[in-house]
């Protein structure tokens, strides 16, 4: 059944929303063999479930890592229908367990599959290093022949452009297999995944906690192991949220490394802080796989607007082969922005990556002072909604759905969305100018000399510091967005991944702080017991009043690189897994 | 003298002319030995007078390629205070024939070559690849310590920032010695340079014609070899229009190649269409010595705003060593942009230059036929003055200075001059963004095949085109600038180049051509004797009716590539330069 299109004064919102989740329900009935029925009454942690429903063959390919699958599929080892189909039905499996999905594809994705198996048996050789693999999707990246609405309403029944996104376009060059569209907020700027048309996705780990936003259907899809390479988008936070409150792996990219064509979403044409599209991934070389495929296809070629930066191999931060003894690494870690404190847990992981790292040879550890990211938030909220949010606005008056509490939140409490005049957005983006040019500055004051052309050199190599001020939050509570946005203001490389887990007998709150401002306040709070605030499809949920409201909750953390220095960052994480074990046993 | 700012109520704008007259010649008057007099009576062309005015040593020197002489200086062979004295010198003279400096730095420059000549005696090395070369500059960089106006009365007395604009920083720390700055029209958004500050800048190969804009000062200086390498800045036009107009090479690059920080302008934050900064040279190589100094440097650490593309040299485009037979090299030719057509002249440099390289081994010439390029002017146009030109305006009300003719034409009498909401500002964005996309659709058509990756292969490397639509232009009549803005909507890079110059006998009007539009029509008139219309510092010219306008007048075309393809477009220029023997001698 297609979706119900919105139209003013024949359908209500409501009626929408009936239809376009009968349709998500729909695909998922088709998945073949039928997705397993799920206990009524849920643990709050529901981690454990897939493997309890499904073959063990099934739970063996869906945890197996991103590289090594492909490897298999490339050699003929594996087949992508029985990959997809296993994939297929971990991930009906997940929208039951978090409500993650916007539909399943398993027509197309079987159809493709079984065109891939085809070829790899004529040819004897994959068609390109995705071969095969199953890769889910962020509703909003545009799937030719697919209803496209990015968490309105009122847009659903839009159908997407005759030509998929840019990015899928590359990664279906590449041979990957679509089978999953997933969640997203009400305007896409939510560090959650709550919309009207599909409800609250939850957090496996926890599901009265958050799975983060805005790509919260993929981080939920990929914690529960029904996704191992996802895409989202990241405008504050959006890719990284997820993969934090979930324990995978997501990387931003800086603006224009991807291709950004074919996306829906508001404020389409604004260029002063720039959304980009990466990867989440239960490993971090699904990541450097993403990006690769990508990028041999020298996009920039196809897509204008995208620089001509191929994958760089070991350039930014060489170390001798084997391992061995490595060229000094400089870690700065910012263990607090000077604005929102951040939770016990997230100290702890912070305290026991920094105490892994001193052990190792060759790296240095460096204190990294914020340099005012309050001002860094007042100019990147400035810029985000200079229209006054009237596209938002319009998208949802339209069909008159109500307001998500936290588009209210971000759009309506705050102090800085304002309809801007030319003069003003040029004054903001004067000022991102000029910070990003101190921030710089700062950066370069850690150099230790100069090179022969007077390049800075031995300053920080990345910044370690927190994804956010907490675990997962409670549902409606995700609202500082300091952390993450921070680097997209500055346009640097983010990489987020998994360190450890909360534990209510370590974590404890700090009974003696005093919180700095109210925002600080806040989020102090959230460290409490709370009554969790839970809401979801009909019946899904229940509230409950939970004393370890993040117990079992992962905790991640974020190495952040100057800007276009995404090959650095990954590479300084893989040397950093390798020689402290991360992540932490719990 | 320092210069009389202006001050509302107190100073006239007349006044601040004066003084800032007066200090110009002051800086002149403080060369040593003095800058000769010219007759009071200057011929049409000036070019041959400094030969005649300077001495041979001075005349030797100032007419050598910018990388003989910084070869010269480096092995300590020449020392830079002979050299830039003898500048000095021949840029007073410039001034006195075309008028296009606005201030002169001996004391600068003396003693800045004096300590590098010293450097260079006591370590025996250079200090950097433009050790001890004099560099000219477009007053609207900034340089530490004296005044930036950007041409507007009421911006004098503005002093620059404590740190020279970031290309200065660069030059400096590759040994450049600033020796002269030049003039530039009010607005900076003119093909000419004419403000009331200076008065116009005239064209030294036939004074009544234009010198181009806004880089005119450096065009003059240049095209009199007052200058070997020059510093301008581009965003419709306006390293390439004075190029053109005094046959030299300029290099528009793409944008966030070169730093952008610290320049004088209106519209800063302004980033839909990104003013660039680049070289003008006497030499090719002179192009190439700029771009490598500043590259070298890695500026993206130190100016965040820059893109990580180091001086890439052989990899756009590969040809076998020994100037022996090419990988096929596929030059696209734009005859006519279907909007303006060009004069005779500028359709004979294209014809020339076009058989000559159908005469070189592996070189393919394809039409390449315009696409929207109406359109095209429209997107940039509507995206140039998008809050209204209100900026510009205040700065000229300010001092009750009147509007130049061609600040009136671009601004006043210009329809796609309106002040946009923010919506229709990300409208025009996307319209930018539709048609980039277009053409490079259009450019990827012309490929043969795909490569292993899907990229495609066997595309046009370069389109060959006219820079505008005919020689320099009369004064006030420089309007159409389709054949410049059209790479700057596209953010190409693009490179203006020597080749010809206008012979009445040869170049004759067509009489039988029907204009196609308004434009055209102009243009089309043009070309036709006028008289004159001549004004200038008072008593520099006298009208004149003249039956061979543009006699002598250089014509020059360009040859654009890609976005990012700096590199490329130069190693193609280079090789096309070896085989055809360009410029085509007259």
């Amino acid at each position: 059944m297609p979706l119900l299109p919105f139209e003013r004064g024949k359908t209500s919102w409501e009626d929408v929303v009936k239809a376009a989740q009968a349709h998500r329900d729909e695909t998922i009935a088709a998945v073949e063999p039928p997705v397993p029925d799920v206990p009524a009454e849920l643990p709050l942690d529901v981690t454990p479930l897939p493997r309890q429903l499904l073959s063990a063959r099934e739970v063996e390919l869906t945890e197996t890592p991103p590289e090594e699958l492909a490897a298999l599929l490339a050699k003929g080892q594996l087949t992508s229908v029985e990959l997809t189909k296993a994939f297929l039905r971990r991930a009906g499996l997940a929208q039951k367990l978090t409500n993650c999905v916007t539909e399943l594809l398993p027509n197309l994705a079987i159809q493709r599959a079984t065109a891939l198996d085809a070829y790899l048996a004529q040819h004897g050789t994959p068609i390109g290093p995705l071969h095969g693999l199953p890769i889910s999707i962020k509703e909003h990246a545009s799937l030719a022949g697919h209803d496209v609405n990015a968490g309105f309403v009122s847009w659903v029944g839009r159908p997407a452009p005759s030509d998929s996104a840019g990015l899928l376009q590359l990664l279906d060059a590449a041979g990957a297999v679509f089978y999953a569209r997933t969640t997203q907020p009400q305007t896409l700027m939510h560090l959650e995944t709550s919309s009207n048309l599909y409800g609250a996705t939850v957090n496996p780990f926890r599901r009265s906690l958050t799975s983060g936003g805005s790509s919260g259907g993929e981080g939920a899809l990929l914690g529960l192991r029904a996704s191992c390479l996802g895409v989202g988008t990241d405008i504050g936070g959006s890719i990284r949220s997820p993969a934090a409150n979930q324990g995978l792996f997501g990387l931003k990219p800086s603006s224009y490394r991807l291709p950004m064509e074919g996306m829906a979403a508001t404020m389409m044409g604004q260029e002063q802080i720039v959304p980009v599209i990466g990867p989440l991934s239960t490993s971090l070389e699904g990541v450097r796989l993403f990006m690769r495929a990508c990028l041999r296809q020298r996009p920039w070629v196809r897509f204008p607007s995208l620089l001509p930066l191929p994958w760089r191999e070991g350039e930014g931060w060489e170390r001798t082969a084997e391992g061995g003894c490595v060229k000094k690494l400089k870690v700065g870690v910012l263990w607090d922005d000077g604005v929102v404190r951040v939770h016990p847990p997230v100290r702890r992981a912070l305290k026991e990556t920094v105490d892994a790292l001193k052990k190792v040879e060759g790296v240095e550890i460096v204190e990294w002072k914020p340099y005012k990211h309050d001002l860094a938030w007042e100019i990147i909220a400035s810029l985000y909604f200079c229209d006054g949010a009237s596209e938002e606005s319009e998208a949802i008056a339209e069909s008159g759905e109500p307001w998500r509490p936290l588009s209210e939140f971000i759009i309506k409490q705050n102090p800085f969305v304002k309809k801007l005049s030319v003069s003003e957005i040029w004054d903001w983006t004067q000022k991102r100018e000029e910070y990003r040019a101190a921030y710089a500055q700062r950066w370069n004051d850690t150099a230790t000399r100069a090179d022969e052309n007077g390049v800075p050199t031995g300053a920080v190599d990345v910044i370690l510091c927190p994804v956010g001020p907490g675990a997962a939050p409670l549902l409606e509570t995700a609202k500082y967005w300091g952390y993450t946005s921070q680097w997209n203001l500055l346009d640097y490389s983010a990489l987020v991944f998994p360190v450890t887990k909360v534990d209510p007998t370590v974590d404890v709150k700090e009974e003696t702080y005093n919180p700095r401002n109210e925002k600080d306040e806040y989020n102090y709070n959230l460290c409490e017991s709370t009554p969790a605030v839970v809401w979801c499809v009909a019946g899904m949920l229940t509230p409950l009043d939970d004393p370890e409201n993040f117990a079992g909750a992962p905790i991640s953390l974020q190495l952040v690189g100057r800007r276009y220095e995404e090959e650095k960052v990954v590479e300084i994480m893989e040397y950093i897994i390798s020689k402290t074990g991360l992540p932490f046993k719990t």
